[in-house]
Order: C-alpha cells, then structure tokens, then sequence
C-alpha cells in the first residue's frame, strides 16, 4: 500500500465481531485502516456448532473480509498473522518477516480454546472455535457412525458416545444439536443401527448448566435437553482423556472415541507476545477508556481485553461486549484526531440467549424479562439471521434451516477431510477410509 | 446386516453416476443390494470446477448417498475401500479386513487424474476429481492474491500465473471459471493490486482444444476464451513441472506456482487389483453385455470399463456413458433372474457441452444440431440443475448462480487450508491422494 504521512494509519487486529465494528466505525474517519487477520474471512462463531452438526456449511456463517469493505476505499486488508510488536517504533511484526507501522492501534484478536492442562485434552479433544474445528468434529461424528454401522461391537467401545464438556451456551447448544441430528435425521440413514444407542453426554463442572441466566432458565435447559435425551453430569470435572474414554472427578469413566471441548477460553496466545499487562485467562489490563496502560493510542476490545463493568468485575467474553468495546475505542480516536478527550466505556447488557433445539430456547433480556420455548427460540432465530454478515449468508442460512425444519434433515451430513480446511486429525479419528 | 440366503445379494462398487443409476435401477428388483464407496456422499463431478473457481461449496454438489436411499428398504450403503476380490468365494475384500460377499457384483468405481509419469506432476500438480482437491485448489489461488497484494515482487516469480493443462472440457470450464473470478471479482477485492497482471495458461497438447465437438464449436470456444484474457496454447505439451515452473515442448517455460492437470484420466486403481483384463489407461475389458468375460453376474461400467461403440471404439469416460451403462448392467441382472437372455448394450449419444463462462457455451446434440453462445449458455445451466440430485442441492445452487450473475460477486472466495497461503499445496490433496 501506498504510505501518507499526513493521514493517521489505524491498524486493527483480528476480523471478528470486534474487528469488523471498530472497522465500519473508521470507515468514514479521517484515516487509513488497515485490518489484520490470519483467514481472509469474517467467522460468525456462534453457529460454528450447526456447521459442526450438519446444518449448515462453512461458507454459510463465513464472509470474505475484502468483500465487507469493498466500497471503503480507506480500508484496507492484511492477510497475516502478528508475531510481535515494536512499542518504541510503533511497528508490528508478522510471521512472514514483514512489519506494518500504526499510529492507533485496536486489538482485538479474541479467544482460543483454553484446555487448563489437563491431561489428554490437548491430543484428543475437539474443539470449536474455527472451521477446521467443526468440519472435523462432522467428519468425525459422521464416520463414528459409519464405524458402528460396519461393526456393532464399535458401539461397546464408545463409537456412539459423544461426550462435550462445558455447560454453557456453546457446550448446551452443540448437545442440544447432536441429540437432534442423531434422533430425527441419523435414524433414518442407518436403519438397521440402534440410533437409541448413541448417548449425547453433557459434564458440567458447576452444578448448573448456562451459570449467566436466571435459574428458571437454566432449569428449563436442563429438562428441555434432558427431555432430548442428553445425558447431563453436573457438578463433574474431568480429569483425564485419552482416545478411548474420559476420566470424571466423581471416579467414574465413559468409554468414548469423541470429545468436545467447550469447557473455556483464555485470550489470544498473541496477548501474551505484547508486553502488556494480563489478567487471569491471559485478558490484556485496560484503562475505563479500552486504552492499554502507558501505550497511548493503543486499545483492546472484546475476549482478548479484561474491560470491567461499573462494579470493577471483567465483562463477559462475548460478541456483544466485543462489537460495543470495539466502536468504542473507534470512536475515541476519533476524539482524539478532534483533540477532544477520551470518555468511559459502558456496556449496555442487551441481553443473552441459547438454543436446545427445535422450538426449545432461553433468552434473558434487559428489565429482567426472560423468555423460553417456542417464542425464545423464534427470537434465536430471528436475531442470528439479522447478525449475520451479508444478505446472500443470510438468505443461505435461511433456506437450510427451512429446509431442515420442514424435511428433519441435514443437507450437509458429509464427510469431507478435514485436511483440506487447515484442519489436523485427532489420533483418536475415524477409519482413513471414511475420512479421506 | 443380516444375511438372507433366499435373495440374491447385488454389490455395487462406487457411488458416482454409474452407481446411483444401478442402485436407482435396483431398487425396485428382489434383491438386496449394498453400494460402496469411500465417500458417503455422491459427487457432483462436472461442477467440481466451479467449487475451485469459489462459485460454489462442496455441500452445494454433494449428497449424502444414505439420504437417496432412504426409503428404498433393500438398499443399504458401505463406506469403505475395496482391496482385492476372492473370485472364488465370490466375495470382496476391505481395507478394514472386512468382507463382502455377493452374487452378482456392478464395477463402477470411475477414473483418477492421470500424470503419465510426467516428471513433477505429481508433486507439484493440483488435480480436479475430488473436494479435498478443488478447496485445495480455491484456497491456493487466493492465496497467490493475499501473497501478490503483500509484496509485488511475487507477480515476477509467477504468483498470479495460473497454468491449467487440459483443453477437454474440464480445463476450458476451468480456465474460463478463472479469468471471470479474476475479472469480475478479484479486481474489487484488490483495488491495489493490478490484477490485469492475473494470467491464466490453458495449454493443450493437441491443435484444438475440446476435440471431440465439431469444428465451429471448437473455434467458437477458442475465440470466447481468448476474449476473455486466457492465453491458449495449443500443440504444446508439459515436459517438467517443478515448484515454480513448468517447461513445455515448444522449450519455453513459464514462471507458475499453480498448474492445474486435467490432461487426462485413468481408470481406477481398483480395477488393477481385480486381475481382469485391462486395455488402455487400465479399463477393465468388457463384453457386449458389459459383463467381465469369464466372470458370470460382474459387470462393469462408465469410466473404469472399455464398453464399445457399435464401430468397436472405445466409449468416451462422460457421466452419460456411465448412466447408461449402469442401467443396463442392472436390467441384465433383472433379466438373469428372471431366466431371460442378455440384450447387447447400445449407448445412445445424447450430446455433450461445455461453459465458456457467463453467456458463453457450446453445445453439439444429436442428430448435428449445434448449439453456441447464449441459448447454449441457458440450456447448460439448465441441463447442469436438473441433473443435480435433489431438490436443496438445485435450489442452492440456483441460488448462487443468481447470486453470482447478478451482484457480479463470489460467496465463497474463503481460504479455508492456512497452507495456502505458504505457497505449497497440502500433500493430502493432489492428484496422489486422488489416485488413492
């Protein structure tokens, strides 16, 4: 790109919820900016679990970044991943010896899957955070079922035993959905399997499944999804995974081929290559203006940021939090190429929800409303749709969930390498034969 | 499943166009039968390239082979890969030491690229006969943009040089696939790239490209390529492929870190475990009933076998060969059991066509009517829907060619493979993984 002096460069990190709102905010700023991000696409993360249950496709919930500004001219796209940065230079220094200077900087890189150390996870576990992860744990779920279809003695040893860890929203969801696929669509390809024989195991370290709601709705995820057969083991931590079974805290086992991951998050690995100061889960410390202390210019919104609410407790990591922190601090350097100064950000709760299934969800709103069931889940529905990027995305999704709703089938139950999307192969998955 | 010795048990070997069409044919007959295929879905092989060219995802062209079966009670599905046959015992061999047996058995296991042993095809080539290889192949191609937008120098060594070798059909629809995605997309997704630079190669090695149309079609495809910027280069055969070259008979040498192969086919390995006669390019000889001689109840059909025109010429390796041949095989098998005599097999030419890109077709049909431009541009997206197998997969479909005709705009321009942007394609997804 063709470098001013005289325009301020902004540079953002990551194309996620965060990325993509500071981004528009800027689009129309006195600046040049540039956005940063390993995928040349937009991921919206929460239907990552339908991808990972054959629901929707990968384009289907993906937008390419340079398509979003193709008509913001001062914004410009990066395809690269940050190695480290240069404060005294202002500089950033990418994976392939290049380096890329900034005037204002937002960070917004988000999360990874954070596995606490616990013996086997890393080696064995599936996790959910990217289109490699969900394309694997299709192609893995779908080939287990294979597997058992060629030999039912599979079926003793865990083939049919899919085990997701983590009671909140992304573990209740991609239970919720896994039942589902299993008892109305599954059950028609393999007719001569015992579909009832598939278990969906839900362990939850807490004693409640979706901690963030109200208990009238956490109580109603736990018989909705209890009601569809999920099998939920609360109050139990796991210990151990291996490629066969998984150990629990309570001493028991479960024989199992397929575990998911959805027990936590912790900050980019990226946050930890600044030399900023990080709280627990590796969170980048920020000032009530999203500004990291001592590097004027320079903020970080959304999972990879430790931002408080007025009660000095961290937000919680989500989309919301991210798309309000990231205008935010967008709109701060704005101020401050007005030479106006800075003003405290406050987040505005809009509210959260999760979905079991069909016609089964939660959402609690501001003002203390909550609702449940066939309104809530409509609601789900409704909103997903409106935040996903892009009219075509939107239409796409629609049509398969039409589709799937009238027909109680799954277009995309297909098994495809995993090799092809980025993805690696657990030790633990299927027979080369399916998977290739 | 349970063995029942009352019904004859029919295999069915690959789940392409030649096996679904036998299966279909079979469905209704007192037969059990079981189709194998390593894939559990059906290819949609002739928009393979439109998938690579990111007009289309894998979903929109695949379909789960249980899904077709469902309510046809007699017909169950095997994932798995065939190793050898024990003639004797009449039974199949697995690659998981599982066995099959069966009374009367359909080969119809299709074609792998084939490289002639040129040297470096194999290692540096991408193929176009799998998904693992057209995801490979868009997320390469992309790739070299992100690579030539991040540094210039990389247009010199060939990055937006792309070399597709093959003037059959495959390569035209590709090569003109790509200089549209160039042209009409890319050059808004890189306002800072000049992408005129974008080279596309097809490089024949006869003097016509789609040799088996008529003339006037023929340079109808010649003229409507050039126009839209693919450089043909016909008489001209690859000599070496290397990582960032490929050098060519005439002792020229272009500077690419992409050739795509589609000069030619064989059939597939499979057909050289069986110990059958052989002709050509490993098709399995076959006789006017398309039953393997000294074989009783095995036939063979489309791409893997050497079925004969009335003249005694081999039939071209085209979907409706395949068809055709499927359903003969399996009213054969009807007739057998029912103690009738076998009827020759005599294929019935129906046409053939080919996209050149948005208005641009050619199409030669029966009886010599030719057919160019415009309509044949209609009927090939017309023919290309209805041939599609079921009715989400045409309605998807139609909704991105709508898409993409009329926003002038790709959905699915996603790198999924991070490998793609390293230079080197993934080992898993060339032609050696195709020939697997």
């Amino acid at each position: 790109m063709t470098a001013t002096t005289v325009v301020p460069h902004v540079v953002i990190l990551g194309a996620g919820f965060g990325g993509l709102s500071a981004a528009r905010e800027l689009a129309s700023a006195p600046v040049r900016v540039t956005l940063v991000d390993r995928h040349n696409y937009h991921l919206f993360q929460p239907l990552l679990y339908q991808v990972a249950s054959a629901g929707l496709e990968p384009a289907d919930i993906a937008y390419a970044v340079r398509g979003i500004f193709q008509r913001a001219p001062r914004v410009s796209v990066h395809a690269g991943e940050v190695t480290g940065v240069d404060w005294e230079r202002r500089q950033l220094h990418f994976d392939d010896d290049s380096t890329l200077s900034f005037d204002y900087l937002i960070i917004a890189a988000g999360a990874v899957t954070a596995t606490f150390g616990i013996p086997g996870v890393d080696e064995h576990a599936f996790g959910l955070k990217s289109v490699a992860d969900a394309v694997a744990l299709r192609s893995h779920v779908l080939g287990r079922f294979e597997l058992a279809d060629a030999d039912r003695s599979a079926i003793d040893r865990g083939a049919l035993t899919f085990v997701v860890v983590g009671g909140g929203p992304t573990g209740v969801e991609l239970a919720g959905a896994l039942a589902e696929l299993f008892r109305t669509v599954l059950v028609k390809d393999y007719p001569s399997l015992d579909v009832d024989r598939a278990r969906v195991v839900l362990v939850e370290a807490t004693d409640t499944l979706l901690g963030a709601f109200h208990p009238s709705l956490r109580e109603h995820a736990l018989s909705e999804l209890r009601a569809r057969g999920v099998e939920v083991r609360l109050g139990t931590a796991v210990e151990k995974v291996t490629a066969d079974e998984v150990q629990l805290s309570d001493g028991s086992a479960i024989a199992t081929q397929t575990l998911v991951w959805a027990a936590g998050v912790r900050a980019n690995p990226l946050a930890d290559r600044l030399g900023v100061e990080q709280t627990r889960g590796g969170r980048i410390v920020v000032d009530e203006h999203l500004q990291v202390p001592g590097h004027p210019g320079v903020y970080a919104v959304g999972d990879i940021a430790a931002s408080l609410d007025r009660a000095g407790n961290p937000l919680p990591q989500l989309a919301p939090v991210a798309m309000q922190g990231a205008r935010h601090a967008a709109r701060q350097i704005r101020r401050s190429l007005a030479g106006r100064p800075p003003v405290p950000f406050r987040y505005r709760d809009k509210g959260t929800m999760a979905t079991i299934g069909r016609h089964a969800a939660v959402a609690q709103l501001p003002l203390g409303i909550r609702v449940r069931g066939f309104p809530a889940w409509l609601a789900w529905l409704f909103l997903h749709l409106l935040l996903l990027v892009g009219f075509r995305n939107r239409l796409s999704v629609l049509l398969n969930w039409a589709w799937s709703y009238i027909t109680y089938d799954r277009a995309q139950r297909l098994i495809f390498a995993p090799e092809a999307y980025g993805g690696r192969r657990p030790p633990s998955a299927g027979p080369s034969a399916t998977a290739r």
